[in-house]
């Protein structure tokens, strides 16, 4: 059975999110606070425990099966001279990931994460959205549903992409789901020079004129402006929410492969935890429009999920101490 | 044998630092710009790797002997009323560390440290020093060569403190070694108020004005306002600086028991990382003034090595990525 049978199943998961567990959330809070330490003087730590409570529905949260996944996926779009490598690297960088070459595979392993790789039609290309939408419904629905069907009974998400020239796609959809110009949303990506990067400006700026009638739901948003990996990303992240699965996003494709769902329902980010900022320009406006204040800021841009991989790194080290201190009264402190 | 048998033998040491291994750094960058992914796309990652090749001299670093050690010791100086906490927390905590139960036992174990804990004369405060030296000049070098000690055979160290009153001894070296009033290097610490803070400031001014003809050297300036702890503290970065030992440091006490150093050689902190930015605000002066980019900004502000052992995950992941990637030519995958 599939998590999004039809357009109107992922619109009525979207319309109606679960909240975290409060009393769970509520217990760790008072944890926190009975914990060796002057209050609050383990700042962020202290915040990714609560939210991990929350979510998770216990006062101790834990990482027992955290999996990173990485979908990956092949755009039109390059046809448009929008990225500095080669459509090809996407199949090769795969194979990469399944040999165990990747940054992803070393910053998984080193986080204890399982790590999955999903490719998605890699010899078929989306439709090039300059000139046509990026995917039909059908499609658009089965890279939705093989996100959702991705997070299996993780307790800890990290998700991550491959595709080259998808720093494209993201800006569009940052721009049709937030607004602003197509210069305020494309960077340098992997790394396109000036002339590279004033491509990428006119590709986002005819796209968003040509779909400009389609673009009212989460949905069109990601089937005309998408591509398959991040139409993934947003059904895991959907997905997840209605089982109350806390996510670590990444980067820029990542966060932006959310923006379509935050056009249709603001609260999509609350089990989202941003894992760093990259250095792509527009990421940190995303992360500002979507309420989300990163873990890590490490000057990293690489994708495949690798910030997100080592902000669990600190989601590890937060829960350690969270489970793993004593109390005032057990260890006989005194207190201010 | 001790590292510094007399005051001249720690001055000359200072004087004399080593630098890191050129080929070994030279040969880990090289491998960097091989590894499969957009050259620099991993950020500040790459660049921890490189420095760790320099400083344990071989390209590919690796941490075997991770090492977290908290130096422990009470300051006459309380008696101002500088902290929210009474003394008697300082052996409390002691004693917690030895039970298991504090956040850098959590914290450490999670990032892979072997943990030492080094209590300093904990029965026998520092004097106040807003009325006379902290510390007799066989005191001093007690504690520095305690601290030297404690390097022992680690390839990487995080040096934590715990001292109730701590951050005020912290502010006086700050000032005494960069320049600035009392007040710009005094903080709330573990959560004194307004009345506390104003305290703080007067004690460090006093002390200042008290000792200002005697603050011409690192160890006189250690001396006169610093603490055991602290001084243990400048005593292991400069042993480990002489083995070459990288030193990942915590927060605002850590980094200020090195500006003293810092006063005498502007060098001592090439083979240091930041660990993290605490909340404490003296700390990102004198992050700066020492040219060092912390690695995390989580707003913790708890001392005992805890962000920085935190920050020893990331440079985990640093480093697994560095060993762990494939290059290009080995996976077969185009370049830009």
């Amino acid at each position: 059975m599939k998590a999004f049978p039809t357009v109107a199943a992922f619109e009525a998961t979207l319309a109606t999110l679960p909240e975290p567990d409060a009393a769970a959330r509520d217990a760790a809070t008072a944890r926190q606070g009975q914990l060796t330490k002057p209050p609050g003087s383990l700042g962020r730590l202290e915040e990714i425990a609560i939210f991990l409570a929350g979510w998770q529905g216990r006062e101790r949260p834990r990482i027992e099966r955290g999996r990173a996944v990485i979908f990956a996926g092949n755009h039109g779009v390059v046809a448009r001279g929008v990225s500095a490598f080669p459509a090809e690297v996407t199949a090769q960088m795969v194979a990469n990931f399944a040999a165990g070459g990747a940054a992803i595979n070393a910053l998984a392993a080193a986080a204890g994460l399982a790590l999955s790789v999903v490719p998605l039609d890699l010899d078929r290309p989306t439709m090039d959205f300059t000139t046509a939408p990026a995917m039909s419904e059908a499609e658009c629905l089965a890279a939705l549903n093989a996100g959702a069907e991705a997070v299996g009974d993780a307790d800890l998400l990290v998700l991550g992409e491959m595709g080259i020239g998808n720093t494209t796609p993201a800006a569009a959809l940052a721009a049709a789901s937030f607004g602003g110009d197509a210069s305020d949303w494309v960077g340098p990506g992997t790394g396109v020079d000036a002339q590279g990067l004033s491509r990428k400006a006119v590709a986002v700026a005819d796209g968003l004129s040509l779909h400009r009638d389609h673009l009212g739901s989460a949905f069109e948003i990601l089937r005309h402006l998408g591509g398959r990996e991040i139409a993934a990303i947003a059904g895991a992240v959907l997905a997840a929410r209605a089982k109350r699965v806390p996510i670590v996003l990444d980067g820029f494709i990542g966060t932006a492969a959310i923006a379509p769902l935050a056009f249709a329902n603001p609260g999509i980010a609350a089990h989202c935890l941003a894992g760093h900022c990259s250095a792509e320009p527009g990421h940190v406006r995303l992360l500002d429009r979507l309420g989300l204040t990163p873990i890590l800021s490490l000057d990293m841009r690489l994708g495949e999920g690798s910030g997100a991989a080592v902000a669990v790194q600190v989601i590890r080290s937060a829960l350690a101490a969270h489970d793993g201190m004593a109390t005032f009264a057990e260890a006989g402190v005194a207190t201010a």
